[in-house]
């Protein structure tokens, strides 16, 4: 048998790794639920034809298609051949792959919506935490199976709902310590207005489109590209005009107003901003939100408020999540007008900030927190009893697995970061005491056993 | 577009199942770190050649192929044919499905471990909790994805493990109320023993698949069974007096010795479960461990003691955990002498005991606990601070989304099972004050919004 391996762009989490996941994903967890959201889990497999077409063409092909059992069966041999030279053009065949693994969460939770509308109460507030899958070329911080973690609400046109999910970023990345963060907002009813005064309402695509590099090619390159895609000279100078606009949120309001505030989109757009603005200033969470007229979000289905939290700008790390409002969640499948806004946090990045600003607490490093030595059988049978209070007392112990030369069981503490050690030898089980050992501060004393948890400093 | 589904024996978990299965796992979870277990997770998809040849032909079968992506590349399409072929005769072929989605929590933990050896410190104890998947039958009570809940430590020879393992059981079972669960053990010793002493170890085999179906269909089919199986009646007659043994786990010691105590593998099995059933008295936990011969635990690697927990006989679930020592963790992956010892939680049967039994806490029926009633754009801002400073005491709460008729704000907050609201209307933001309305009890009350958290009862 060959060394085993891992597929590529997959990861297995050790302990510790885990531990700090869960510190986020808890996190981000419980500020959720604060907020009134709850929790939706879907199968890691989905019909093929529910995914299929919802991610553009090259989304398609990059979800991990399920092959059907039983084609061993030789019944199955003439259409399975039939159905696989099509998979080989590139199509989709139930008769092959009926199933496969989500790509994201946002089609999962469409799906789950438009299944179960009749039965859920509007607006309908979802948190969901779950991994998903994609066939990308893996590379660094660019895996095949990563998890997401989205929180939506659906059945609601109530800015009241922008409102909280800006809180909900400001109350996650403050406990997480990540003060510095950043909340980028525009409105795609902006880019609209924009488009509109710049010669059509076609042109809104070609124009998102390039801004969206803005921050990867600088404004020439996105001029450049204005121009290759049939903009003029004047409606470039709007677009550089708009690109420009600096200052406070509050100056950024003024200025905009001046260019695109006359028309019907435009001041929408800009009413959304100001009532974020001003209903974020109240509650009292200011500065880290910063209106940004470059913000597009891509080619996606946002219509109005959209979202971007940037890590702060010393780790280089960029966006560590996003979101924005859509008209309409469910119309693929057949359920329409159910209009929603949405977040999400990019946890294998927040990961990485948390590491290098070294913001993980302390007790994600510790698995166990005692460690009773073994030394003998019958010493054993007290110490499990001393053992078993402590846990009874939510302390994190074990005994050591044999009697071992305390060399051996002192290393076991240490490879294990295990903080304390109580050692309970004959001597000790006659007087009812134990020896407990501090190994950071390499402290140790003789107590009572009925006094051992006052003595450890958990 | 056909209305959306989801695949065969898969399911969604919407927001109170999910609570409630969040509360068997964080139980769980919690037991398995106070005994020192650590965290470990290991991808959805392993390597197709990690799976195959380790679950035997029936359950290689049910494993779940991914097809590669990118076979529509004219190139690849001769050997793709190829390939296909293959998988057509029942083969695996890795130019046409390198991954696979893992079929258990043990054979990737192994992968673990064979990769990771010289890094781990030794004994290494983890817990998993994740999804697996198989493409079996779909039926009442069985799922093609479904949680795992594992724990197992390995690189350890000490019976201090099993019991460490009986501890668990107990806690966490006592922990979620399940207390008449029944934990029933023995040794594969003792089973081996008994096939020497009916003519020959190789007859193992046979008497452990006959045995295996005795809670099925009963001793007579047994007997039959085992005459198939080219047993005499001698034999027949020392199985059927083995299978006899009853009453108190130390009568049950008494007269299996008098059978077997006298092979040197009997003694062995003997002395295990005299050590673990004396054990777990002296630990105080008792009542729950039954020593039963009858346990033989289907065909699989088990070489010591053997585990079962069955759900009270009330409740007519059967099997709610398992486990066992292997001898031989890693072998398969070239990584030879780790041994070790498991146990494994069936979370889905425990879910369906604690519905038919009504052990779940109120807690897990409610998410948002407070409903701030929204009077309108003016009264919500005050509305909002006093939501925030709950939150900031971890109240659950919610402002309703837009000024709506007050019926149906109650009806929101009655479908949604939220306890109590809180009216701020034009004349309590005046006073600073708030209506709380308990909705449980019927009961109302104006109090000062800086008093509103002493007023609920959460």
């Amino acid at each position: 048998m060959s060394k085993p391996s891992l597929p590529q762009g997959t990861r297995d989490f050790g302990p510790e790794v885990v531990r700090k996941r869960q510190y986020i994903f808890n996190t981000i967890r419980s500020v959720f639920e604060l907020y009134g959201f709850q929790p939706l889990e879907t199968p890691a497999m989905e019909n093929l034809e529910t995914l299929m077409g919802k991610y553009g063409e090259e989304g398609d092909k990059l979800i991990f298609r399920i092959l059907n059992n039983g084609l061993e069966n030789p019944d199955k041999h003439q259409q399975a051949r039939a159905d696989f030279e099509k998979v080989l053009e590139g199509k989709n065949v139930k008769g092959l792959t009926e199933r496969a693994l989500k790509y994201d969460l946002t089609i999962p939770f469409a799906r789950y919506v438009a299944m179960n509308h009749g039965q859920l109460t509007f607006p309908f507030k979802r948190y969901q935490i779950q991994p998903v899958w994609r066939a990308d070329r893996p590379q660094k911080g660019r895996y095949r199976e990563f998890y997401q973690c989205d929180a939506d609400i659906v059945g609601s046109n109530a800015l009241l709902n922008e409102v909280e999910l800006t809180n909900i970023y400001n109350e996650v990345f403050t406990q997480l310590g990540i003060a510095d963060y950043e909340l980028r907002i525009n409105s795609r009813k902006i880019l609209t207005a924009l488009a509109e005064f710049c010669g059509g309402a076609d042109k809104m695509i070609d124009i998102t489109i390039a801004i969206d590099k803005l921050d990867k090619i600088g404004l020439d390159k996105v001029k450049a590209e204005l121009a290759q895609r049939g903009l003029n000279d004047e409606q470039i100078a709007t677009i550089e005009k708009y690109l420009n606009i600096s200052g406070t949120n509050e100056e950024k309001l003024q200025l905009i107003k001046s260019l695109i505030g006359h028309l019907e989109t435009g001041k929408k757009g800009i009413e959304e901003l100001e009532f974020v603005n001003r209903s974020r200033s109240e509650a009292g969470a200011i500065g880290n939100l910063i209106i940004d007229f470059t913000l597009a979000r891509g080619l996606n289905y946002y219509t109005g408020i959209i979202f971007e939290a940037k890590a702060p700008a010393t780790v280089k790390i960029g966006s560590i999540g996003g979101g924005g409002r859509y008209d309409d969640l469910t119309g693929l499948f057949g359920v329409p007008n159910i209009p929603g806004v949405g977040i999400s946090f990019g946890v294998d990045r927040i990961y990485d900030v948390m590491e290098e600003l070294k913001l993980f607490p302390e007790g994600v490093y510790t698995g166990t927190q005692v460690l009773f030595f073994n030394m003998g059988a019958s010493e054993s049978t007290t110490a499990f009893s001393a053992m078993q209070s402590l846990r009874k007392q939510g302390v994190r112990c074990e005994l050591f697995h044999e009697p071992a030369k305390m060399d051996k069981q002192f290393k076991y503490a240490e490879k294990k970061n295990i903080g304390f050690i109580v050692i309970i030898g004959s001597q000790e089980v006659q007087n009812n005491t134990g020896v407990i050992k501090n190994l950071k501060t390499g402290t140790q004393e003789t107590v009572s056993l009925a006094n051992l948890t006052n003595k450890l400093f958990i």
